[in-house]
């Protein structure tokens, strides 16, 4: 493993064909209708590593790719994964073999990387129905390692349950203990196609968190580039498309923000090699076949760029702001980000703690962003203010970070030094600001407390966090008064509102200024008048 | 003018080299230096028009580019803009020429499109500065008039002023009296480089809202693709970029997204036919000079694709959601689309009511679109509800649309059909739903209020507004009683209490129910009870 963000990871994943790289995507190969042959994937198109199905090519080729080898037989030269046939289990209900025919089968060929035959849970199935689905998929993982010969095969242990999360947490916590190399999350496909996102990411995490965290997670079937950052940063690994050649044949166009038909376009919203050279008009005057080769090679483009910048964000340390720009491309891709606020400690569980860059916070989703529950535990459960402070000064964020260095602050830093110093020493500064609540002026350069940019003005949601933040501060700590320079055209009354409630509850003396920009001198004389009245009693 | 989408527009602009379709990015040519030739530009990079300085020209080629002709003298046979000299004049703080020299310098070489020799305002100026520059340039564009002596060159009348409205506002209503057939906005290229987008929006509509609107507006030095598109629908038509060339000299690779320094690049985050053939790695590996081509050459690219994204969703109605997808690339973007909200009817004005398609509601931004200011003015001023309606029954949005074929509406319907005929014409029934905020039943198939959809859960600001709507219809309105299904989970308190509050205002009477999943029954024999009552009294 290279680097890790949130959930996701860069990784090596090595199998007998050489190292591929994590996040990975297999296109999916179809041997009788390919439109774009596996060789040029590889060296035209830069994937590592393909996925067929191994029940259909054991039904449609028998033995010849016995004989051949698998990877002559595809004429490809990378990794080569096989999914089993439950597939077509969900789809057509049953299949023609049974467990050990196709695990031998896959042995037999060679794949670098293949799949046991699960029972996949579907979509629209009764919890009932559901847990049959978890308990054939799990007793076939027990059996499979009774039937397997070959160990130089990376063999995946898929994970059932649906949207039944209890289930899904019990298939994963059971097949995690079998010793698999990689995991999948099963059926997907359907929660995707009715866009039920929301539903996906539950079922994502949930299975994260049961299974064994270093083991590659393969989301099954998730072939369209609108979601694959949100899926890695939940921790998924490998993906396969289908979906590049599928959405060409019915002359669909798909990229990261969203899928057109062919004929609603008039420009190509992609700078790929192919949509470089080429206008809608001109590939519509082509051959059917022809368009369908021309939108599947755009597909794949759409697809592994998506990849590369996924990677890269990762690299930046900054897939966070990543996904958010790309889960604008659909509410229901925006509903599913908002459940992360469900995930948060999960989610700080395993991201680094100190990034190469600073962090972009644009709308109250960020709330839910690890560095503000990192944050937000610390400040909670190992801080308290600077012994023999007895006043909290609570001034507002600065334009400019750090707070204390600012100009804004300056003027106030004024007012403290003609304090004598016996005074100055009990007055506690503290910021209340944008994302992270409120900030001890002693930890302001603290990353990433100054490392941050915020859009304005500040939303309602996250103003409701940092008057809580102020509110908690105050009720565990023992302050003798608090005093509030309160700022009503950034944070409307709520900052001033919780203090006073806080102050009431404990019994301890409140005061607060209003800050205009017109009067700053008064402002300030009488700052140090409440501070001296406040010291002196 | 082909088609709309906010201020944005895809247009045609016939110079006397051809006609080229608006947006268009012309490419800054430096003929001395020039990493991509401009037969190129046209050839491989589909770019219809470039720009190159008359100054420049003038100073360096002297009388070669009149006789050789400025289309033969750079190669290219697209349409070529000159600029003035008057960024020199904001950099140096003065050229050698004056207007009459560089006007008939421009007619001498035949450029197609021509500027006069403003004074930029520059970013940080006083007011009074700002104010000679404004003089200056109009006192200029009206000389200009009497100094042209072709009539084939479509001149660019600027309006400058810099972040001082006021003065931005004199100079476009002036120089939009004056016969330009094209308009630019001067020096927003500090405004950038500050990241002050929410200066640049102000600047933009205030030079658009006086300005003859039928002109094409040019956002000069705007040369980022990662503002293009909040440009465009602010109403920009034309970019010229110095950018992709000077980033590249300074090994900077710029995306949609932002901008990196090749060392930082792991992997491309891009598509193009350049990063779908290179890494990262082999590219550092390379002279100086092949670096600089290459990130020259992706630079474009990356201009290209991002202008056809645009002009795509410009064809797709959807310019409001490709632009919330980019506002999320830097907060200070977002905080520049905020400001929108203080541009709602100016946005209203010119957009067209109807689209192709529905609309994606993602965050509470969503509020300052065109279709939400044209609804509000529609229910508000030109909506009464039926006559004879006493009762304002009021239930909340269900989650598939429209409101009253969805399966929680049909039980609510189930109560009103039990109700006598000459009992139910006398209840009107609205939805409260986001962001359109009150919804006649009879109204609830009328684009867009069913065409759209929303991320959830609801936002606070959308909430508010939703409850402010409510209150106002029953402020003007003259129901008897109002009852209200009311939903807690989704909705807070808010709808309720707004309700609660303007019914006391009115003086009638508000009773409500609350939604809970498990008693649907006890909510319905309810309902009946509370309207048959109210019906009675």
């Amino acid at each position: 493993m290279k680097e890790k963000d949130l959930l996701a990871r860069l990784g090596k994943l090595r199998t007998k064909s050489g190292t591929v790289e994590t996040p990975l995507l297999f296109p999916v190969i179809n041997p009788s209708i390919q439109p774009v042959s596996p060789n040029r994937l590889k060296e035209e198109f830069g994937f590592e590593a393909i996925i067929t199905n191994a029940y259909i090519l054991k039904k449609r080729y028998l033995n010849q790719p016995i004989e051949m080898g698998l990877h002559k037989f595809l004429g490809y030269d990378g990794a080569v994964m096989t999914d089993s046939g439950a597939y077509q289990i969900l789809i057509y209900g049953g299949v023609e073999v049974d467990q050990a025919e196709i695990v031998n089968y896959q042995e037999g060929i060679g794949s670098d990387i293949a799949t046991i035959l699960d029972i996949p849970t579907g979509w629209k199935v009764t919890k009932n129905q559901a847990s049959l689905t978890v308990e054939e998929t799990l007793r076939r993982a027990k059996d499979f390692f009774k039937i397997k010969t070959r160990d130089d095969i990376l063999w995946v242990g898929p994970v059932q349950g649906g949207r039944h999360l209890d289930l899904v947490t019990k298939s994963a916590l059971e097949i995690g203990r079998l010793p698999f190399q990689i995991h999948a999350l099963g059926s997907p496909t359907e929660v995707m196609e009715s866009y039920r996102f929301d539903v996906l990411v539950d079922m994502i995490l949930t299975a994260k968190k049961n299974l064994p965290i270093e083991r590659p997670l393969h989301l099954f079937g998730a072939g369209h580039p609108i979601m694959f950052s949100l899926a890695v940063a939940l921790g998924c690994d490998l993906f396969d498309s289908a979906a590049y050649a599928l959405y060409a044949r019915e002359k669909r166009y798909m990229t990261e923000n969203g899928t057109w038909r062919l004929s609603e376009l008039d420009y190509f919203p992609c700078q790929c090699p192919k949509c470089s050279r080429e206008t809608p008009k001109n590939v519509l005057d082509k051959s059917a076949k022809e368009q369908e080769i021309f939108l599947a090679e755009h597909n794949l483009y759409a697809c592994s760029g998506e990849l590369r910048r996924i990677k890269q964000a990762i690299r930046d340390g900054r897939l966070w702001e990543y996904v958010e720009i790309r889960v604008h491309s659909h509410p229901a891709l925006l509903t599913a980000f908002r459940k992360l606020k469900e995930h948060k400690d999960l989610l700080e569980k395993h991201n680094p703690t100190v990034k190469s860059s600073g962090l972009f916070f644009s709308d109250s989703e960020g709330l839910s962003r690890p560095e503000v529950t990192h944050y937000r535990e610390r400040i909670t459960k190992r801080y308290s203010h600077p012994k023999g402070s007895r006043i909290l000064l609570l001034a507002p964020q600065t334009y400019n970070k750090p707070f204390h260095k600012a100009s804004e602050f300056q003027k106030i830093q004024q007012v403290l030094k003609r304090l004598e110093s016996s005074m100055l020493h009990k007055i506690h500064v503290c910021f209340y600001a944008a994302p992270f609540g409120v900030i001890p002026l002693e930890l302001d350069e603290v990353y990433p407390l100054s490392q941050h940019d915020n859009a304005t003005p500040v939303e309602d949601a996250t103003i409701r966090y940092v008057a809580s933040e102020v509110a908690n501060l105050i009720m565990r700590s023992n302050y003798e008064a608090v005093t509030l320079i309160h700022d009503p055209q950034n944070w409307s009354d709520q900052v001033k509102n919780a203090c006073k409630k806080s102050c009431l509850t404990k019994g301890i003396k409140f005061s607060h200024l209003v800050l205009k920009e017109d009067s700053t001198k008064n402002i300030l004389t009488r700052l140090e008048m409440i501070l001296r009245k406040n010291l002196s009693e």
